[in-house]
């Protein structure tokens, strides 16, 4: 059996899975995120039930990836305190001395895109989360990402139009690419929550615009195959087709992508590309 | 002997120089950039003169490096009409088989400043050059990054100033970064070169906060060891503390930066990053 841990800020989710059929789940736990106290004990309770051969671990961030760190396997800087510098992989190590696969909760659902949703057949993908706040994940040439550090491809900055007075919301950055295209955003703008607009309403024309300009800078940055999106305003289906037309504008054929319906697209595993992917990260291992 | 080719879009560089001591050029030559016709027999002549090993070509680009494309080895989408799907890979192989690096211009000069400039001691690091366009090449984990495709980091969308009212001159984007930062762009607000603007033009001030909204980005895209700067722009020294200092605020302690003077660096291998990083890059063929 494989294991899967996919820490999110709210809740965490633990998984088992055969490793000839990752994504036929054996069981599946979720559990609040509460302190380090609280929830690791659950973790590992769960999996002492299972012979266990190797874990994948996605965890929220930033995190430490970087293997000669002393830190490494740390929760850094988040601001869920009790996280804070928390040795999340170490923890694990001294319940279960399997291999680990250890990166970012993001990266492991671009890696599980491209192993068992909208990436199959590729090897470079992105996975971007537009949720309450916006997270991405790179896999390059069949791996994901990772140099000294991860992505946090959420925070980019990108052009503000001239005509959107909103200040942005991010706490770090005020105006980068979560400030103003999450979907606090979204709803500082127009006052009422994103799922609450019509289609028509402007906020998508605007929102489509800045995710538009985000995927012209992954594509010059990473040269993916596949952009990926996930996460809650995702689900607003008539957001894709207007992130496409924007691109294509934006870009305006610097470089080659033939067809924009089969380049930016929705997540296939939907809640799922997380924990699938901390499973088949977990089966790289081995 | 271990060969390199650096071409630029106004002239090619070719150097020899021995596997053992790499910075110690035995020979070079430099090339106008005239048609394939009149210059790769010039190019081939030059390495007919030694017993070579390996050759590493770092290209202006696009360029085409993915190994399961049809056209890898080409130089694609260039304006640069005579060159556009000139096959500048397969003609070099047809005249010397030997193995090849094949890469950017930009991708061979952050390698090489990687293994003999700012970056030596480091695995991942990022090289801009600022001067009649912005290019940037990518190291992470001691390799020199590809996906689908290269980097193309010059071109990226960044936050343009309200107080700027430049429309911007990238011919593809209007307001990229290398339409609102590059040497031209400069000189299209100023109405004079940059090279001839004193240190305390406001020019400066605005210039070092699109290259610090770049190294934010970078940053969070490629999480490097060193962001080193080339090129004609990056000659005013000025320039760097600015840069820093911009860049300081701008990502506002998100990750991180604990020295940032020994982070955003200037290149130590000045006009030889290129021809240098070519000369590693053949000698990782080995």
């Amino acid at each position: 059996m494989l294991g899967a841990i996919e820490a999110g800020g709210t809740k965490i989710v633990c998984a088992v899975a055969p490793k000839e059929a990752l994504t036929q789940i054996a069981e599946r736990i979720s559990i609040p995120t509460g302190t380090p106290q609280e929830t690791m004990p659950k973790i590992i309770a769960f999996f002492k039930n299972y012979q266990i051969e190797a874990i994948g671990i996605g965890s929220f961030g930033p995190i430490d990836v970087d293997p000669s760190s002393p830190t490494y396997g740390f929760i850094t800087n988040t601001p869920k305190l009790a996280w804070k510098h928390f040795d999340f992989l170490g923890t694990m190590k001294k319940a279960f001395a399997v291999p680990y696969f250890w990166t970012t909760d993001v990266n492991a659902a671009a890696f599980g895109e491209l192993k068992h949703g909208s990436a199959v057949g590729n090897e470079n993908c992105i996975y971007i989360t537009v949720g309450t706040g916006i997270g991405g994940g790179v896999v390059l040439n069949g791996k994901v990402i990772e140099g000294k550090g991860h992505p946090e491809i959420g925070h980019i900055y990108i052009n503000q139009l001239v005509h959107d007075s909103f200040e942005g919301n991010c706490p770090y950055h005020k105006n980068c690419l979560e400030g103003l295209a999450a979907g606090p955003a979204i709803e500082a703008r127009a006052g009422k929550p994103a799922q609450n607009l019509a289609a028509d309403n402007p906020a998508w024309e605007l929102e489509a615009h800045y995710l538009a300009e985000a995927c012209v800078n992954y594509t010059l940055s990473f040269s993916p195959e596949k952009i990926i999106f996930g996460g809650g305003v995702m689900k607003q289906a008539h957001l894709f087709p207007l992130v496409r037309e924007k691109f294509t504008e934006l870009l305006n054929g610097y470089l080659p992508i033939s067809q924009v319906d089969q380049y930016i697209v929705p997540c296939a595993l939907q809640d799922n590309a997380g924990i699938v992917g901390c499973l088949a990260l977990a089966k790289e291992t081995l």
